[in-house]
């Protein structure tokens, strides 16, 4: 009986990390073939193929890398050392980083090239919002968990507050992927409201993306799922708690 | 030293719930003006001011209220009876659900006046489906802790579930808020790209929006401001569990 559950535990976690894959995999391709198949494709010149890059982009990095960062690296990999993990998810995030950046990039140039305003649509104030936080978040996790720049104390104290930002920062990709996904149809698509089947394909993308959201936040907010604190971590009391379990890991 | 720790926490938790109100009632306020000075204010006719009730009522009833409940009920009153606080808690929660009823109806009303077609939006589809789970999350809680038709380990069992699902109602009543504002912008605002001002208070409101679901999710999930649980509730283990804090409070 005693090991019944945990093994159950572990076989819905499974589901769980699987279901997340899908939805995160399934999101990135509806991305690519809406703008492949609807919008013309890509390319690099400024004209409308370049804004595609932009939409991909963000749902590759900001989104998908973003949340994989936190499931992959800090609930798959049970038996690699904490340094390993610290590592890869510091990497897996700066890959997310840098695609963001190259999806900001990309839409920037393009409304340069056809003078378009910046910055005055609440998905703009949102996702510029979503950015920069979370280049902050990721210079200042570099430098308290990687480099050891930070006190034991000052660690501690920031980790919740790293934890917090984290998920936040993931359900504020998912909601200016979701206000950028409206902005795109109500600007290019005048069948919109006769449910379309680019539309249709839209909302579903929405929708996926809300359901990655949630199985994530699920994964990383329960308890049953963390990776085991080695007795270090454990002295140190710096690691994750959560917000869906009753009973304590430490408590005997 | 012993008393200073936990009354530094009930300050900054005063100030967090403060801030919290703050930011939930000038959001309310602010749609009410954006509705009322800048789109002709309030009817219930079928026109254009039938529609600008839907916002009024979202922001008041499935934002505001729901947030309200989560954090004033069971963050602020610890003197109360578990029992008087969980009425509480429905209560408000049902007050919430009649407001965005009543929010759905104008518009779906405004809509078969106006001959617009329903639910073929982002918009649409992540406010239905927040509705409705609300609704359902409400029928359950009020059947699983309200009336003892579930067993204590069902309650248990359901108790996490309820909380995760809670809050994820609230981000998504944000989120749907967010979707709402730019489709109400793109399609009525054409000197939106100008940074009119009803656009930049449309965006304000937007990111305040954005700050109320971040605070109260905060104070939700901080352990340190959890209501003291009774013996019986310790014994049975269904109380509030979070992400924010590095000790556990049943621990030594």
């Amino acid at each position: 009986m005693e090991e019944s559950a945990p093994r159950r535990g572990r076989v819905t976690f499974g589901w769980l990390v699987g279901l997340s894959q899908v939805l995160g995999l399934v999101s990135v391709v509806l991305t690519g073939v809406w703008m492949g198949q609807y919008r013309g494709g890509f390319a690099w010149d400024g004209s409308a193929q370049q804004f595609n890059v932009h939409p991909l982009c963000m749902v590759l990095g900001l989104v998908f890398l973003q949340g994989d960062a936190a499931i992959v690296v800090y609930r798959v990999f049970h038996n690699e050392s904490k340094r390993t993990i610290k590592m890869l998810h510091g990497f897996i995030h700066m890959l997310a980083l840098v695609i963001s950046i190259l999806g900001f990039v990309a839409v920037f140039n393009y409304h340069k090239v056809a003078k378009i305003p910046d910055m005055y649509s609440l998905h703009s104030w949102v996702g510029m919002a979503t950015l920069v936080m979370f280049f902050l978040q990721w210079v200042i996790g570099l430098l308290f968990f990687l480099f050891p720049l930070a006190s034991p104390w000052l660690r501690a104290w920031y980790l919740p507050i790293h934890v917090f930002c984290g998920l936040g920062l993931l359900v504020m990709a998912v909601g200016s992927s979701l206000l950028g996904i409206t902005e795109k149809l109500l600007f290019s698509l005048p069948t919109y409201a006769q449910f379309h089947p680019e539309g249709v394909l839209a909302n579903v993308l929405g929708l996926l993306l809300v359901c990655f959201g949630g199985v994530v936040s699920y994964v990383v907010t329960k308890e049953e799922y963390r990776r085991p604190p080695s007795p270090e971590e454990e002295s140190l009391s710096v690691y994750f708690k959560t917000l869906s379990e009753g009973q304590c890991p430490s408590s005997p």
